[in-house]
């Protein structure tokens, strides 16, 4: 039996990002879950990111970000981005940063994978502001990245050890493949009814 | 060393939905990845549809939608209602649908998370059409659900075994917790630069 809860946010795990902007001219990382996916092809991303967040001084500023995602090593660094605000805190040395083809989103270098992003579309909804980015360009670790047909893409997600957050305030590891997206619906037959 | 991969949309794994709508009277089901949060408190979500699938139609008839988080038991069945569409297949049987509140936004009953969802936002971005939406109330399978202080919520979300999806195409199942939020950055020292 179903019962009635109120209206939680219960879209959940979600992966835990470390969203970068240089603010006056100094590069600040923000821990976020409320970021994700709006396209693939093209690849369309978006943070939405409380009003009065330090980070969003300097996408304003800007009209760039990027999309670092930690590993579970770095759970700590990663939470501590998320207590800290940059209005109080500098995080610019927390991390080494660098920059890519825009050249005003910095990245961190010690996540495996960072998205370089350019803001296309701004809107508040009520406290929050949300960005949406096109993805400029993906910056992946070497050793995680397979190449065929002169295209290039991460092989094996497990490996980026990724932090998944979840509505019981918990962090978790990716766990075990159980199949294939296009392929288990195949082994799918509808119920008569 | 980083290398360029192009502007891949890896914001992953994320978490795997199945968007429900009233299409003409009947429910259909879409599974999603271009889902997520948008805000906590208020609880706003957001669903990312290209403009040609069937339940886009029923989310502007109505206004309303729903987000249905499957278990990894009904991975065939989720994955199936990726691969077929509404303009082809009637998905209306596919599951027990339930209405809530709203009276026109169809729930799956198979599913222990169920959040029904009013439009307060619409934009499109290229080929996309997204949804923002406010959650009005979230259903959950009595089971999960603990009460502390008068208010409700899920206490172990592993329990709920979510699929979720990964940048290499992968389904996987959620793994080991790792940690609390707001309280692993408390033991982060900063380091000295």
């Amino acid at each position: 039996m179903k019962v009635k809860i109120g209206p939680a946010p219960y879209v959940y795990p979600i992966p835990m990002i470390l969203a970068g902007a240089n603010v006056h001219g100094k590069p600040n990382y923000e821990l976020l879950g409320q970021c994700g996916l709006m396209g693939v092809n093209p690849a369309i991303v978006y943070l939405s990111s409380g009003k009065d967040h330090y980070t969003n001084i300097g996408i304003l500023e800007n009209g760039t970000f990027s999309i670092n995602l930690p590993t579970t090593a770095m759970l700590a660094a990663a939470d501590y981005c998320g207590i800290v605000s940059g209005h109080q805190v500098d995080k610019a040395t927390l991390f080494e940063s660098f920059y890519g083809e825009l050249g005003s989103a910095p990245m961190i270098a010690e996540c495996p994978v960072n998205l370089e992003c350019r803001v296309i579309k701004e809107f508040s909804i009520q406290h929050r502001q949300v960005f949406v980015g096109e993805v400029v360009m993906a910056y992946v670790e070497e050793e995680f990245v397979t190449e065929e047909d002169g295209k290039r893409r991460v092989a094996d997600m497990t490996q980026l050890d990724p932090i998944l957050y979840a509505l019981d305030n918990g962090y978790h590891r990716v766990g075990e493949q159980i199949g294939q997206g296009y392929e288990e619906g195949k082994k799918f037959h509808p119920p008569a009814r």
